[in-house]
Order: C-alpha cells, then sequence, then structure tokens
C-alpha cells in the first residue's frame, strides 16, 4: 500500500492521496494552529475503526442475504489526559434498519470486533472498544 | 469527540462527518465490491500516523523557528497475510524542503515517533514503524 502526504494549507493542513487518487485532507487541533482544514489524525482512527467494522458486518450479513435499507454508526471516543493522548475507549453506536432479527445483527457486530476487523485487532491492545445496536424493523 | 459515519453509496460505501462538518469517504476493496468510493480503512489508518507525525515534527520545528517551504511523506505499509490482516510495518519517507541541519528534523522525527505521536503510540505494539529523511537544502 502506498500513499502520498502534501502539506497544502497553513501550518498543518494536509492532504494525502492513496492509489486511486481518493483524498482525505487532515488539519491540527485549534488550540496548536489548526483551520479546520479537514480531519484530526485521532478522528480519521476512530472513522478508520467505524468504517473497518461497516464493512465487516454488511459483508456478513450479506451472505445471509441480510441487507438494511439504512445503516449508520455513532461514533464516541474518549482520550486520555496525558501525552501521547491516545483512545481510553471507543463506543460504536450502531443505528440499523432491517426487518432480520436483532440476534443476527448483534452476531455479525461481534464477530467483526472480536474477531474480522484490522482496525479493532490494532487498537485493542491500547484501547477498549464497546458496541450497542439500535434496530429499526421495518417490517 | 464524537463522529458519525453513514453507508451513502453502494454495499460498503460510507461518509464519516467530524464534529465540525468535514468528511471522509471509505469503501472496502473491489474484490468485496468496493467501487472506489474512498479509502479502504486500513489506508485511512496509515495516513492517520502520517498526519499525526507530520503535525509534532512541523510543531517541533517551528518552536525552533524552522518552517519547511515543502513537506511531504510518501508511506508505504505492507499488511500481514493472515485475517484480521493487520500491519506488519509502515515505512514513513519524509521528503522535507529546508535550509536547516539534517540532524535537527531527524531529531523531529524521532520525537514524534518515539515520544509524542498518539497515532504511533496505538500502532507500536502491533506494527514496526520506520522513518527516513530525503532534505532538499535550498539554500
Amino acid at each position: 500500500m502506498e500513499l502520498l502526504l502534501r502539506r497544502t494549507a497553513g501550518d498543518f493542513g494536509f492532504e494525502t492521496m492513496n492509489e486511486t487518487g481518493e483524498t482525505i485532507r487532515f488539519d491540527a487541533a485549534a488550540s496548536i494552529g489548526g483551520q479546520g482544514y479537514g480531519f484530526r489524525p485521532m478522528e480519521s482512527l476512530a472513522a478508520s475503526l467505524a468504517a473497518c467494522a461497516s464493512i465487516d458486518v454488511l459483508l456478513i450479513l450479506k451472505k445471509q442475504k441480510i441487507e438494511p435499507s439504512n445503516f449508520e454508526i455513532k461514533i464516541d471516543a474518549k482520550r486520555v489526559d496525558e501525552v501521547p493522548a491516545i483512545f481510553e475507549c471507543i463506543q460504536l453506536n450502531f443505528l440499523i434498519e432491517s426487518d432480520a432479527d436483532q440476534s443476527k445483527i448483534e452476531r455479525a457486530i461481534n464477530l467483526s470486533l472480536d474477531k474480522y476487523c484490522s482496525v479493532a485487532k490494532i487498537l485493542n491492545p491500547t484501547c477498549r472498544i464497546t458496541s450497542s445496536l439500535t434496530l429499526f424493523n421495518n417490517q
């Protein structure tokens, strides 16, 4: 995997490009001179966890012919109060609209976070990851 | 820190929004149905490391009145060949244009990766992070 980061704005504004030309913009916290140009790196890390788990969950459900009509995650993350300010905990609140059994979706979430998700595996040694599910049954 | 992820395209296309309204788009690998809608989660994780280290390095240099006229990182990451496919190693190749001493910039890079960078601290237990510096001296 190859990526290129370039400073493109202000003191700490960066653009990062992947091999297919997609970009992510980053910036520092306002307290040290960030200007809201993009995500803070720890925000994009928490977002990466949610996206990685989402792919797993939807893939597991797809194999069971379950296709949620709406899929969201509200992410709540808390950092420790020291430097480096790693995550103390990340809570993934899944908000899913589907007529499938709650137990099947809960099982997919647990399989992702405990077994398949690469980002969760990387975060696990230093951060507590928890989840909840709110299922909107559209039957 | 709060973020919201929503499925917005295809089977695995997501948009994640932070508290200031910035967004990152994600997608899965093409091999499982991704359509190139955005970053893969492990790409954004590697990008987060580079952005986090960049903020540290530029902040350390700024305190020494060193302001590089160009700042880039070429990121090379390798994943393990198993599931979960975490990173085996990430190499950050810093390409910096400045008239400052190479040793001062190398010291800033090492301070970031060994001491200050939150994303490096999270990755360290499971991944080898290395760096190189190419300095373009514009004197």
